[in-house]
């Protein structure tokens, strides 16, 4: 594996994760395939403006590592819209694109470091005098060219981890370098099940991670977020992986709600955790200094648009939670499989 | 509150918990009220037949203390129905029926337990050559007024745990015991809040629980299952309350699929955990000896009736889970708060 093209990763992808179905910028707009709706239906959201591409990231059109295409591809169309005005009016349009994408997910630090590293691109492309869309755009192939080849050198420690006849938990929709683990394993004739929690309010687990587990042809079980502490006990699981928004220098992982607590059912009963990480955020030193989003609370109260109490009931939404070092037993990284006490001195910032 | 009444009960009971409103024999059928419905509607389901009665109860019309009731009300309806046979034949019947309505929910013995008691009441009865339906809703009207001033003793030492500020954390719907305590606390001016997960599949948590707690004015969050140890992270909980399908003699506690984790988290944050016990089941004396209800997989691919992926992802539904003891604060009984280690020699078998 270790001579992986993206074109062969994609190939070993399931439907939703190939690259051209995360994210599409065509006919000068933005196509965000529509994770809300998948299973059941195979649609994109088109977006014709910025505006439009915050509010698809805003209410999960796409979720993972969807945002950032999805905001990338927002800055090259926004490019084009304002290609005959002046370069101020540029710089200060492209500014406010950022900035507005930006806020649209608090807790993943990730979309902004990229959406700033665009913007510079921009501004080199503006001050040499070169269409801002083409240099945007030639950079964000380039850049998803890399990070197919940077999910094969990920997947391949995670894949290395699991052992023949292995029970495997996770949580939410770890995407690309989970799924693509998972298929290594699996190719590899290691026999493996893996159980996934359905993910509520959202379903990530239930509609994309379990679908996707099961077009691959690997042995999969829907399970309810109740039920992860009681398979452990069961001795069904010997392992448990999940992606992470964000991970912290000294090694908290910040991931979706229900994370850490099958952290802690997984330590208990003595089962390792490992994290994928994609980079570190060096304004991120440690657990106070993370923002856990909350989300409208009413988001809480249904599912799938079916209520789920009355709606005069209060309810609570954080949308992450946050994992503590001592239950993290690796931080799987392109790079190798680290400590989250000693990341930051094996991965660059 | 040691001269409470079973009517002075009921007045501090929300709804759905009201003696009258758990289930009722009348004109001859047993009308349960429905819990799948609530709180979008109040209606209850008639019961024509043992089967019916059955039926309701294995799709989960009612629970928790419910299925108890409306089993020994269908016992009574069987008794009626057969009252012009000869006493062998109702002896036979009444068996049948008792056998039909425990496999019912083979987790929870309390409800064999008890229909075994009313089959002897049967009995006695046949042999007195007395009415049997007279003397089994003569027998089961003493037992429910004994058992709400059961819950009033049993809610006292629940009621007692509670401090001023104290932050709750349950699971499912612990039913009349734990809604009492609450009500009793908050009546003693103790200011609490509640975090409720929804308890997926069935969320009674989102329709039960949630809605009872508002009903008595105390302040509530519904969450979902994905969320107690952060919660527990975040200081907002002092303690955690469960009902108990069954506790074993040595003390395990089986309830609710979620309670065993929620358990584990609130150990892992130091914060106590207790359970509310009816009695102990002599045929249940350790971990080996509990079964586990699977119910059927397809109810995890659905959500009040939308589905939350498609039909051909598999699913595993134990619907209850095991906390061992040394995960249990205490178990409060009517006789007092024990330790689930000693509890077999504090509380009667």
């Amino acid at each position: 594996m270790e001579n992986n093209t993206s074109q062969d990763v994609n190939e070993m992808l399931p439907f939703i994760l190939k690259r051209e179905n995360v994210a599409r910028y065509e006919d000068g707009a933005v196509h965000i395939f529509d994770r809300r709706r998948y299973p059941f239906e195979r649609v994109f959201v088109s977006c014709p403006d910025v505006e439009s591409v915050a509010l698809a990231i805003e209410t999960m059109v796409t979720q993972g590592g969807g945002p950032s295409i999805a905001a990338m591809y927002a800055l090259a169309m926004e490019a084009n819209r304002l290609s005959h005005r002046p370069a101020d009016e540029i710089r200060a349009g492209l500014q406010a694109a950022t900035t507005r994408l930006i806020h649209t997910r608090p807790t993943n630090t990730a979309l902004a470091r990229r959406l700033e590293a665009a913007l510079q691109v921009a501004n080199d492309a503006l001050e040499r005098q070169e269409s801002v869309e083409a240099a945007l755009l030639n950079w964000i192939e380039q850049r998803r060219t890399q990070s197919y080849v940077d999910y094969a050198s990920t997947a391949r420690y995670g894949a290395d981890l699991i052992s023949d006849g292995d029970g495997i938990l996770t949580m939410c929709f770890a995407e690309t370098a989970f799924i693509l683990s998972l298929s290594m394993a699996w190719r590899e004739g290691k026999r493996i099940q893996v159980f996934v929690p359905e993910t509520r309010p959202y379903l990530q687990g239930a509609r994309l991670t379990a679908p996707c587990i099961q077009e691959l042809g690997i042995p999969v079980h829907l399970i309810s977020d109740n039920m992860p502490a009681f398979v452990l006990s069961q001795g069904k699981v010997q392992k448990y992986f999940t992606a992470a928004d964000l991970i912290t220098l000294d090694g908290h992982v910040v991931n979706k709600i229900g994370t850490f607590q099958n952290a802690i059912a997984a330590h208990y009963h003595h089962v390792p955790y490992f994290a994928y990480c994609w980079g570190l955020d060096p304004h991120k030193p440690d657990r106070a200094s993370i923002e856990v989003e909350e989300r409208d609370a009413s988001e809480l109260r249904q599912c799938r648009g079916t209520p789920t109490t009355i709606a005069e009931i209060p309810a609570y939404y954080p949308a992450f939670d946050i994992t503590p070092p001592h239950l993290v037993s690796g931080i799987i990284t392109r790079l190798g499989v680290f400590s989250p006490f000693d990341l930051r001195n094996h991965f660059p910032l």
